[in-house]
């Protein structure tokens, strides 16, 4: 139907996370009728992207390296608490998390989760977890997966796989989120909610 | 356009929980087709309930009554626990909480919630509820409103309004609901959630 | 979980169009907390409708009744079109045309529609309906089912069984509704908007 | 919060087709975790799209340019009727129609709408549209916007702008879409519909 090109782009883009091929066209035409100037500085954008950004040597989180330094501002930042290591499936689940400022500890990205049907542990990097925390000092690990079945999944494999090491291992509270109302939260949630009361 | 007498019910459907006059209308029409049995035992369904039920004298709780008694079964169970109580914004928040089989304490419905803009207290069963906390023995009482910004208003005034009574008040806890993913969560809920850890 | 008179409404209310046990419930309590007068007004005014609706003897379509006759309004005014039938699937729809004031013919109430699977015709009025369309002199069938899948097949089915009469048979046009957009309209509609271009 | 590299791209994607800031940053971390191989394959595959895409000097429809001609396929094509012209907003809409591989004319793309409050028809290509006319031999012109508000005024514009020059003009269907629901339909598509019946 489309031109080669158009094909082939409309492909590429509709890899990208929420993209289907409905989107991946319009982003085709938006490209197609971009000004020269801002197509320009979209594609130099992009390249100075992956030139600028490094994945941190400690916790796998994307950083704007200015120097030789392989750890992130996050990781080299000497005010943090070094005794405290939150775990996150993904980059923007500790972008949440900084953007509440209440936690000042350190950070580790697993990379995603693994899924009840095959619990294939090496998608995730667990085994750069057990290494990183065995060769650090943390007194409390706090695994910050998301409440979905994935994320809890994920969340007890770590806990067996930590288990050993005899850190205090948390998880985050469940509850009742703000605008929730009872009538709609599930028995779990609100079992927990009532558990957490105070 | 209709009818009187289906203009007339359209109306007074139109004043049900969650329906408009849309739904309305195809409540008339249900109701004209259905079977003269069926009708009949709806209609008897109904002026029953009316017979039927009582309002717990204490909790507001709705019930069937079976005797003279002026008590709802929780009320009147032995076994529950008579030093907590849970208030809760209405009847359907009770059941909620019932089916976690978690509390074992009494309830407290009041009736409604104020809002911030007619912060209007004599909405809300709040005298009634005093009078029942002075004359009982309460030793926690749990404010179990909405996590909505009138469910939050509530509670603040409620809490103003016991606190000379120096009773522990305590709080549903906020969190992470089940499912919850934390790129999604507020940073309030998400707050919560890392001081609610364990 | 509810007292039995709640429990035996709950179960009445769900087979309501569109109303599962959540609402259901909310219904009940509505009811419980209704004052005495408002109650009284429901109930005469369901019991009223009772007594009031007739169903006309041509077109199926309920009425209120003032007199001894059998014919619904519509069917009785002199000044509709009686060489026009417009068949539709049920009351709302006819109530759907009416307020366009385009339509100025009969109408014929199917009562339902028939599925693919089980194309089981004697659950709609097929068999009144040509016996009607027998005894009278229409010029023009319309046959106003919906574009859904099923009333499709019920159009299909309609034409087959009217095709001897030799009255003509016609089908709403197809095309793009207002507000529609090309870019989300489906095919078919498409092409049948560019066959009716005017 | 993000870094510069990382914020420059979030604010560039955010002005793609339906991307907001979630979706921007998502983008941002795909391309930052993208194998280099495919990172390079989805960069000259932009490249190739600008360089490859010529725009159509008759409909201003996007094309891969294979030689030095000014014109898209379907202007080239001598097998297309050169007396329809069907005129639309933008290339996706273009698409949507050749889909239906029921219309065989020409068409002009205006490159958007004009709206009620600032009707800019500076904004759209009818100065352009006017002159390709009148350079023609068409006997009918299809007014193919969408049936919203904007489309709709721009459809009056042009009609009144190309109503000297004496062509037929002709304006998409409207009625009931695949799958449409009387009881759902609008006044306004319920009326098309009756008159569009056939």
């Amino acid at each position: 139907m489309y031109p080669k090109s158009i094909q082939k782009l409309v492909e590429l883009f509709s890899k990208f996370p929420t993209v289907g091929p409905r989107t991946a066209i319009r982003f085709v035409f938006y490209l197609i009728k971009l000004d020269q100037e801002k197509f320009d500085e979209l594609l130099s954008s992009v390249t100075d992207l992956r030139k600028a950004i490094k994945i941190c040597s400690f916790c796998f989180n994307p950083f704007e390296a200015l120097d030789d330094g392989n750890l992130c501002p996050i990781c080299r930042d000497i005010s943090r608490d070094k005794t405290l290591l939150c775990i996150v499936e993904k980059e923007i689940d500790l972008i949440s998390i900084e953007k509440t400022k209440k936690y000042k500890g350190l950070y580790f990205i697993l990379g995603g989760t693994i899924s009840l049907k095959k619990s294939d542990s090496r998608k995730i990097r667990i085994e750069k977890l057990k290494e990183k925390i065995k060769n650090s000092n943390f007194q409390e690990v706090i695994i910050a997966t998301n409440s979905t079945t994935e994320g809890e999944t994920t969340a007890l494999l770590i806990e067996r796989e930590l288990k050993h090491l005899q850190i205090k291992i948390t998880r985050l509270g469940r509850g009742l989120p703000i605008g929730g109302e009872l009538e709609y939260a599930d028995e779990d949630t609100l079992s927990s909610a009532f558990e957490g009361r105070k």
